[in-house]
């Protein structure tokens, strides 16, 4: 029950089939030469590494559960070993620049193979991802030689890295840390200071790692303004680069939580630890924003995996749990009783789930092509659009996918009954990974404010126009008859998110308070618009290739039956969320803070 | 943030200001000696025995959790004592025949209690709750030498009770199970047999383990009309009633599982134990039925006890957690930021868990006073009436209650951030803990296939009429002007109701797969709507008070805007579940069992 199987059909759909990743491609700067077959192969071998290597050792990883024994840790067995397996594959060098060691390939492709990495073993995965923001942050604010030095390594799996950000009474609310960074006369600087929650803040892995941590300057203004990123490495290095003498930092401990077991995550002290300048004096938080942006990119898409996670194992329990009997006759008449795929309601919920993952995937792969656009379309123009497209839909990415990502892994323990709450089914620990993704990375709340206060209020509803003009142009492009009454729901869902939009607008500039009193709610029904805007494109080519023949397995059959189970099941739920995005500040307001409980 | 503090104000307000139980209990035979001070002089000492006895020993008990060694099980430092301190106090038999050595209390008495000793550590009361099943299932088809023998010292506190129903192959489906019963010439049975999930199976707290077994005897039926009840303790008994010789019943192991580590979750294996037929014979799904609504109706009141606990810790850490500023300006100059209680987004979870902990809380004390007079009526007609709710709303309150018991908790882990996740906090074993409720005692599923198929439908709308002819009649009352959109809106729910309801039925007889498609949602609907009719109430006798000037602490304030918030932010979710409900089979059963995974 616990293995994994990388769902590499359904990822080739989306990616190949629906989003043309092979066009893409072929017009992609750098990319060119990244035909089809290129791509699958690698993809297979990347499932192949998911499936052997990581998914092992996930179940087992979660009872033994990372140690800590006088300041060092160590983590489950298989893992290390795993990720010497990784770097030595030149897996984290994927998408990043040939002139550093990787492959330089696009990072939509990385996303794919992230997928199924995350899928088989999200605890382990949890350090290459932190990678992968500490990469783009070095790529975008080190000098050159600060590249060659950290960003190398890093990229060649030879080190690993962290982004040291919270401390206990600062999360959210950067502006609070009191980590300091004095300047030596040599141009580096001394940090001091504690931080809590740093994934891979220590471990048995590499023989580096690479700290990057916000602090203040003594001259440093109030507030996030005032706060600086530095490159603390766990060894100073010798002339040679290679890590030398110890450098004042050290795991304090490790917390003991719901999830992740096989993941440390550290109290990092830093005493007068050696550090040196990433971008700016007091740029800290731009630089800390362009770590933040792919981290939420990748969150987003575990709230896929964890769907994704949760359907394989429920709708394989459900096919063989043999209990009760249909209610419409015996289906099942050599058994004892049926299997528990025949009863609506099990069926409901694996089409929660379902509609979730694939629906999600879709989603995950529009933005990765984006992503692609971002960084290397040839036209500056699509280059801006796709920045601004990203901006919009990373908050909703990554707090929509991740709250129905929670909802499908639920789901998935509801499909086994009380063995879903027992270890060895997996879905429990699904469950437990899963919790954290709501949280990290920028809760969803705090996804939601930027949303409707930064992104869409922000721009004067520029850049939510930017996506429904897509949403309306596919809307009215003319459709097969049986598609048509999705597109007409879809179009109508566009029309309200704008009105929607307008009128806590109007509310806004009454009260500041109605910006975080509809964000919540809006945030999800754009979520589920912009989920049916997916499926229905989905669902349209789907029918095209049942009508064309192509439908040999009937993959396409039930992406469409998916479809239209999502559009009468799951988004009547944006129309309860409309409802409350309007309800107003003072529902939430006017009660006394000493009110909540007595 | 571990410690708990039982919601007396709130639980009084409940039962005593808006359920009247002073004038019930004055009503109810056997209870007319009740007198409020006598019920707020228990609810104290229940109290003080909550917070100062268990709630101590709920976070060190996650930790140590329940352990297995050569066939015996221990449970973690102080449980022992505590069950012994309990029984010491006499808690046990509060509710139970003062024959058997009970204190013949009504149950909505120890309904109140049962709320704080399992919102203090819901893992240990696991124990006793098993003994309430088990006590009204003797009572109910014991014969008196049975009570005598088994009841007593059940409810006396010195020994505990089980109930090992599922077997690996046989969860819901009881016609699957294996353990058979072969009738000896002395009128004893020999039992043989394997069962999974039976909580406290074994433990160190009593000398004695009364195990009821369902079994089939040899000439059984098919089925679930073939299954029999047994008595078959852990030791036998010797002339005086005291245990003697060991039983042939061992725990052959205990499960690792997701939360409820205190508990030990035991494989119980019957090998030619001696037990004592309970009932008829074949009449075991019977008795089955008289532990298991016993059960579900203590099941649906953990919903309330994780949203509770929920709250109670989120909201003294969103007063205290330090974290931006209000965007209606600074709120708390003399501190780095404000309290995150200003942002509406943190009130919005507050809030949720508030409208479901305490409206919840008036469902189950509304199924509470039924139960009393369902038991101890004067009256034919209204003891059958109390029956009918109770049948009715039941499934309702085990399903919904939990339901959204995980979801309030899961709000709890978010108030959090980061911190939610950490085990110090104690929101995260909240949610491992409350994980199980929408599982155990029949799963959501299952509820809402009793509640449409065999409540509603089954009585041809008969029961569910009973019940919304109360709503009705109540909001057809004259109704202040601030009450009256509250109710306008709950009397449209409640005609919908009975449409939809309609809907599905005529559905329902061209095809028998409607029901379980519906059934979900429905159910969902259902309890949205209930809630709203204890919320209407609710908002209506806090107003009287607020008018009357008897709010000096700004109690019924809170209620009021807490009944606002649910009819303008948790009630449109009915309209979705409705849509749902409507949306018909096809969109669940036309996807191939092939079809859900590729």
């Amino acid at each position: 029950m616990t293995s994994y199987q990388a769902p590499l059909r359904d990822i080739h759909f989306s990616a190949f089939e629906l989003h043309n990743f092979a066009d893409h491609y072929r017009q992609l700067p750098g990319a060119e030469d990244l035909t089809p077959e290129l791509c699958s192969a690698i993809l297979e071998e990347s499932a192949k590494f998911a499936e052997t290597v990581l998914a092992p050792i996930n179940s087992s990883g979660d009872l033994e559960g990372a140690r800590w024994h006088n300041g060092l840790v160590t983590t489950p067995k298989g893992f290390k070993q795993a990720f010497a397996a990784f770097a030595e594959g030149g897996w984290m060098g994927l998408s990043y620049d040939e002139q550093y060691g990787g492959q330089g390939l696009p990072k939509s492709l990385e996303t794919l193979t992230a997928e199924m990495r995350s899928g088989a073993n999200m605890t382990w995965s949890l350090c290459p991802s932190l990678a992968k923001g500490a990469i783009d942050t070095l790529k975008a604010w080190g000098t050159e030689a600060q590249k060659q030095t950290w960003l190398a390594p890093i990229i060649q799996g030879r080190w690993t890295a962290t982004m040291c950000l919270t401390e206990a009474h600062s999360g959210t609310d950067l502006g609070l840390l009191k980590t300091r960074a004095t300047p030596q006369a040599d141009g580096s600087y001394r940090i001091s200071g504690s931080k809590i929650f740093i994934t891979f803040g220590d471990h048995d892995w590499t023989d580096n790692i690479v700290h990057l941590v916000l602090a203040k300057l003594p001259d440093a203004p109030k507030g996030s303004k005032g706060i600086s990123l530095f490159i603390v490495p766990k060894f100073q290095l010798k002339d040679d680069g290679t890590p030398g003498q110890a450098n004042n930092v050290s795991c304090g401990s490790i917390e003991t939580k719901m999830g992740l077991h096989a993941s440390p995550t550290c109290v990092m002290n830093f005493d007068d630890a050696t550090g040196y300048l990433l971008g700016n004096e007091h740029g800290g938080l731009q630089c800390m924003f362009t770590f933040m942006n792919t981290m939420r990119l990748g969150t987003g898409a575990q709230g896929v995996i964890h769907s994704q996670i949760a359907l394989q194992k429920s709708q394989q329990y459900a096919r063989e749990r043999l209990q009760m009997r249909s209610l419409t006759g015996i289906k099942n008449p050599e058994g004892a009783a049926d299997p528990i795929v025949v009863h609506p309601d099990v069926r409901r919920m694996l089409l929660t789930q379902k509609a979730i993952a694939e629906g999600g995937r879709l989603f995950v792969h529009y933005m990765a092509k984006q992503s692609d656009l971002r960084d290397r379309a040839q036209c500056e123009k699509t280059r801006e659009q796709a920045d601004q497209l990203l901006s919009f839909l990373t908050p909703i990415g990554k707090a929509f996918l991740t709250e129905l990502g929670l909802e499908a892994a639920s789901l998935g323990i509801q499909c086994f009954g009380g063995h879903g709450y027992i270890h060895e089914t997996g879905v429990e620990q699904n469950l437990r990974d899963a919790r954290i993704a709501t949280l990290y990375e920028g809760t969803t709340g705090i996804q939601a404010l930027d949303l409707l206060g930064r992104k869409v209020l922000g721009s004067g509803g520029q850049l939510l126009g930017l996506f429904t003009r897509q949403v309306q142009d596919f809307c009215q492009q003319p459709h097969p008859e049986t598609i048509q009454p999705l597109t007409d729901l879809l179009n109508q869902h566009c029309q309200d998110w704008a009105t929607m939009t307008q009128a806590i607008a109007e509310q806004a500039m009454a009260n500041a308070d109605e910006v975080g009193a509809a964000s919540f709610d809006y945030l999800m029904y754009s979520g589920y618009t912009i989920l049916a805007f997916f499926w229905a494109q989905a669902a349209e080519l789907a029918l095209e290739k049942i009508e064309t023949g192509d439908d040999c397995d009937g993959f396409y059959q039930a992406k469409l039956e998916t479809a239209r189970f999502y559009y009468a099941r799951l988004l009547p739920r944006a129309q309860s969320h409309r409802s409350a995005a309007l309800a107003g500040a003072d529902s939430l307001m006017k009660i006394a803070e000493s009110g909540f409980c007595f």
